[in-house]
């Protein structure tokens, strides 16, 4: 019957329930986060059959689990046994790039790389820059609220973020927010709806601003002898300049990075920083020069910075190789917490500490500049009892984070793995108010259920 | 019985029933919007007392205004019969400024200037800067998103907000947001109430980000002989430039501002623009010489920019006196609607046309470079007919606004002066859910009655 409907409203070709392809379709990349087993996957192509999707779920309260490209590391887009995931990979097209309006119109399957190099035709610029950037997709990066490296100056997908339409629980499709720059007509529901999870509705088309391309970067390394030191020359850093990258790697990172792909990095370092500023011309020059001297008076061990834009570009590869440099030594559990800017020091005190209290193996690295790190606990694949120091030890950093006026998690989400974090973070009369909204924009509780918020006070 | 709860709960000083003193806090700046007669005014000093006068008035069914500086241009501080207004007046205090987190916490009290200076001993600055900046305060800005001229580059107060304590209807206190720059724990509460216009609950405390303080701008000043080019010399910056200030004024205010300041302005001229750079050094200059060839390449009649910051803060009264000057001339209805960028050509040939019909008289002025604008109409002192010319014209501006895919309100607000301007511009559904999201926040609807909200679908 439910099955019946989804036929009917979508093409034969885009119902899917044989369960080999739904295998492929349960789970997004959070590791040791569970996955039910949905009944269909769909692969709708406009909002209309959304809407016809959510109609047919409500008629026979069927859970709905939204997903984008399936990329996300907080288990957002785990299903739910008897769910129907809802695949928005179909839905990718680049609607419109309009230069005068500085803005973009695209469906949620676009990838941001795909958006990015069609603004770049403009001469124009989608900033939010995932590490995902090449595979994950704009609605993805809308329901999680993504972050990146370039927030440190351009902020995160919300602010890029200008209207949406969206497919509510009931099957109404509405728009809100507005194509304008400014705008405070109204509830800010756009925002609402930005880094939501899926909880709330699905999204069906999404409007973002543009902005000129930036200067070609130039990107400033430096080998610091201390996390502290490194810690204290980020925040020197900020209170005197907005550079538009700014990138810490500890030493565990730096040797597995080193290890693997050999790129000459100063292994005996405490940690590695990375800047870069794309000021034009000779403010680009003097901002460089004053990040290099910064760092130098923070007692750095070297400091380089990049001659050409090409090289500026292989500087970063210590940093995009971080994760994937550490994931080869084991299953890998990835932290997210954010914390105010001026605890970095402490962050990275703190969790030192938690590794040698767990045992834990934990190297760190991510946005230094807005205190967003990623400490990524690795379980050998040989130590098997290792699970258990490393949960210990990743329930500990968020209490850390916490403790230091944080938060669970900095871009990532919450969705299933972050859920008992969230009750430590917000007080109990935030939690029904999350409650409450919840309750009101989906009433059955069939959108994304048991994600992304916390449990009742 | 009601006073009396509430002289309990505050001092006896900060509850005023003296019907003199009330009727100063009746309204605020906007002109032709209705203001009740509240049956008291209090002055609260802190969120507990706060959250006595809710539950006070939740236990009486009485309506609860709440009131920053009295700014507004909307009406959203405007009395309603029988009400208690809620000024926050004396919850003054800056809390706290972190330099190394990069924020500061201050009370809704506070004023803008004031935060503004704080920060300024620390190196650093608040970027939102409304023309009301030397009297309005930050919970006002809060609650109405208050835009400015460093917009274009810099945000409006959204941007700047990271945390809120809140009272909600129920009395009940709590904290919504983070202190560190970035994070993605939960629904995006601080989001939903900045711009909420005390519909959903008191500010009682709001947690900023600080910036480094931007160089010194440089300002860069053209004459332009038509409209268009002046329209179509913004938009050309703005594809390659991210000014810090881009402001337009048309011939009518050029003139008014002449008239009474006698700055020098070239009153033949059709439009003058202002824009600002502040990047450091010589990427300044090189900026202010490309505002300067894109300026003459759309025909400036005459382009000057400024050898000095004095003379660069100068040059921006022309801006500055642009309302009050028009002011001057009559009984004015102040418009704020907002166009996707790319429309501004087509907007201010819009208010000319609409002027031509309804006979009234418009300057127009604002924040060109995001398609914000104040086209302002002049009911002359002595020329009582004109309201009705103007109320026309006032209507069918925010009509045209909308045509071209824009806003009501960029940075003003709703209140009470732009409700039925609300129900063309969200959709049905949308109404619903903003209604909604009230009704479970407010279930009495005591919280700033008939304000900012659309009607029911």
């Amino acid at each position: 019957m439910f099955l019946t409907r989804l036929r009917d409203a979508l093409t034969e070709a885009d119902v899917v329930d044989d369960p080999q392809i739904i295998e492929s379709y349960r789970a997004d990349h959070a590791p040791g986060v569970p996955a039910g087993m949905p009944r269909a996957v769909v692969f709708p192509r406009s909002a209309e059959q959304v809407a016809a999707v959510l109609r047919a779920a409500v008629a026979e309260r069927v859970p709905v689990v939204p997903r984008g490209a399936g990329s996300g590391l907080a288990g957002g887009a785990n299903a739910v046994d008897g769910c129907v995931v809802v695949v928005m990979d179909r839905m990718d097209e680049i609607v419109r790039i309009d230069p005068l309006d500085g803005v973009a119109v695209v469906q949620p399957g676009v990838r941001n790389t795909a958006l990015r190099e069609a603004a770049a035709e403009h001469g124009l610029w989608y900033a939010p820059d995932p590490a995902s950037r090449d595979f994950c997709s704009i609605g993805g990066n809308v329901a999680t609220n993504a972050g990146g490296l370039c927030c440190v100056k351009y902020g995160v997908t919300r602010d890029s973020v200008l209207a949406l339409q969206v497919v509510l629980a009931d099957g109404s499709i509405t728009r809100l927010g507005r194509r304008s720059i400014k705008g405070v007509a109204g509830y800010d529901l756009t925002g609402l709806f930005v880094g939501s999870e899926g909880t709330l509705g699905i999204i069906t088309e999404v409007t973002v601003r543009l902005r000129p391309l930036p200067p070609p970067a130039i990107t400033v390394v430096a080998s610091m002898p201390g996390l502290t030191a490194a810690a204290t020359a980020v925040q020197s850093c900020l209170t005197t300049m907005t550079p538009s990258l700014l990138e810490l790697l500890d030493r565990r990172t730096i040797r597995a990075v080193e290890e693997w792909k050999g790129l000459g990095l100063d292994t005996s370092a405490a940690a590695l920083l990375l800047a870069q500023t794309d000021l034009p011309g000779e403010a680009g020059e003097a901002e460089a020069r004053r990040l290099e001297q910064t760092f130098t008076e923070h007692g750095a061990l070297e400091v380089y910075r990049s001659e050409t834009a090409e090289e500026a570009e292989l500087l970063l590869g210590a940093r995009r190789f971080a994760f994937p440099a550490l994931e080869r030594l084991g299953r890998v559990y990835l932290e997210d917490i954010a914390i105010p800017r001026g605890r970095l020091a402490d962050l990275l005190a703190a969790v030192e500490r938690i590794a040698d209290r767990t045992g834990a193996i934990v190297g760190t690295f991510g946005h230094a500049g807005d205190g967003n790190m990623h400490p990524t606990i690795v379980a050998p694949w040989d130590a098997p009892e290792a699970g258990t120091a490393a949960t210990a030890a990743f329930h500990a950093i968020m209490d850390a984070a916490l403790d230091l006026g944080g938060t669970i998690t900095g871009e990532h989400g919450v969705g299933l793995l972050k859920r008992h974090g969230l009750a430590g973070e917000l007080d109990d009369t935030a939690r029904r108010l999350h409650l409450q909204i919840k309750q009101t924009l989906d009433p059955y509780g069939l959108l994304n259920p048991g994600k992304a918020l916390p449990s009742m006070p």
